[in-house]
């Protein structure tokens, strides 16, 4: 299949590399120039701009920051749109603006796809991503052999947005989550018992979650290097909190979360890994880094 | 083993029944005395106070409502305290006042041993709680035979008062956990996006817990029948916000749980299952009851 892949940096250029090795044709293109280079030496076309790169194209892929980002690449994409061409955004954006963008998109004739993922730099590296996706069965068809060179668990949640809502409710979930366990180790600790016993106990019941084991293992390394930075979380939470405001909708421990870890990048944790959200509650409460 | 057995309710008659199929040689004491009426028809002896209980055995366990009545019980434990006599508590408490309850022992000549389960009445019931134990050395190796009865995951965490610190831990992660999948199928109904396709895609990832499986199924299935009762949730909360106070520890993702689980309690809802959580947000958030 003939590819366009737009936004090339930690997520994209992996993701973009295991498209060219699962044998699809594609055309590059980033704002940083040099950031192309890994793709042009791995066999991909350089374009001169996202116009360009969604020119001929079957479908073309972002991968960018943020929802203004998307929102410009596809008004390019738009501008060069043949006939059936299919658009999928990968990026994770506010539900509501991955709806507008869709919108637009189809009223330029192009099919969209809002598919954003979880897994990160690791994920994308293996190959592994989760990647959910919103859209017409006839464009998430199209886009599917693509999903299958970068991800694993691929599921068409819905319609336009709902792969957005389905990631949002995936950062509340991971993002409560990784607090709980911080914060059950930050008990443990104050009142003096073995974090490492405690995180064993627990394991074996109904707190059993993944983020226990992963995320408390590195929690009792103090190995805070990310994975997940927490300026991104926290960018995440608030798209939760905003869609949130939007809907009327009351999400008291997503709220309590999405404050930590904005205390996160204003105490200047922000490039750390959202487990350091164990650091900011031993910060608050006395207790020494050890 | 000639064990003491006193509380028979839900969680007690259950636990009490697996130490006499395990062969132990068991004395039971209730408050109302119909409670004891099973065990006796199963071959134990009714004791007529919680001091004749204690009296002649190796272990004498206690399986009741709050910290006054586990003070109380032991109380009487200890005037009947014959040397080496080993007293277990199973009930969950504040760590503060275990470590009371266990020097109040310890003066008495009693080894006690804090030993909180998770699982609930199917775990009790199938012998397959996980038991969070702090005390002795010795003291949790006399009582080992009794706990591997009436449980799988075994851990003795730590010092006394430590198995209290555990469950409590336990609740933090368990409750939020719960709160967590509640508030990611709301934030998903709202958006008109399929609940359990959601649920499907979450699984997958790093989102993966025991509770999105399990609870989260029910709350798929809307059966709100406890399992774990809101009030009882709203009860161990309590003592990890009263902990919290005490030591000077900050968790906001607790609080605003145990915040919920008051609501829980207040609004009619405290007979149901904690994954009721999900009605309550949803009444919160203007979605009707579907």
């Amino acid at each position: 299949m003939k590819i366009g892949f737009i936004g090339l940096g930690i997520m994209g250029r992996p993701m973009a590399l295991n498209l060219l090795q699962g044998g699809h044709q594609l055309t590059v293109w980033a704002r940083r120039a040099e950031s192309m280079q890994p793709l042009l030496d791995a066999g991909a076309q350089g374009a001169a701009s996202a116009t360009e790169a969604a020119r001929g194209v079957d479908l073309v892929i972002s991968m960018v920051a943020d929802a203004p980002d998307v929102a410009q690449v596809m008004r390019a994409v738009a501008t060069a749109a043949t006939p059936g061409l299919v658009a999928v955004d990968m990026s994770t954006i506010a539900p509501a603006a991955a709806r507008q963008i869709g919108q637009a998109l189809a009223s330029a004739g192009v099919d969209f796809v809002d598919a954003p993922v979880s897994g990160g730099e690791v994920g994308a590296i293996a190959g592994s991503l989760s990647i959910m996706a919103g859209g017409s069965d006839a464009a998430f068809a199209r886009a599917l052999p693509a999903f299958e060179c970068m991800g694993k668990n691929i599921v068409h949640v819905g319609a336009s947005g709902a792969g957005q809502v389905t990631k949002a409710a995936n950062q509340i979930v991971t993002g409560m989550g990784v607090l709980a366990v911080a914060e059950a180790m930050a008990f443990a600790s104050k009142n003096g018992v073995d974090r490492s016993k405690v995180r064993e106990a627990l394991l074996g019941g109904f707190a059993y979650s993944k983020i226990l084991e992963n995320h408390g293992q590195r929690m009792l390394d103090r190995n805070f290097k990310p994975g997940f930075k927490s300026w991104m979380h926290e960018k995440d939470m608030n798209i939760v909190m905003q869609t949130a405001h939007e809907l009327g909708l009351c999400l008291p421990g997503a709220a309590a979360t999405a404050q930590m870890f904005n205390a996160m990048v204003g105490s200047g944790l922000g490039e750390e890994d959202s487990i350091a959200l164990l650091k900011l509650l031993e910060t608050l409460s006395g207790q020494a880094d050890k």
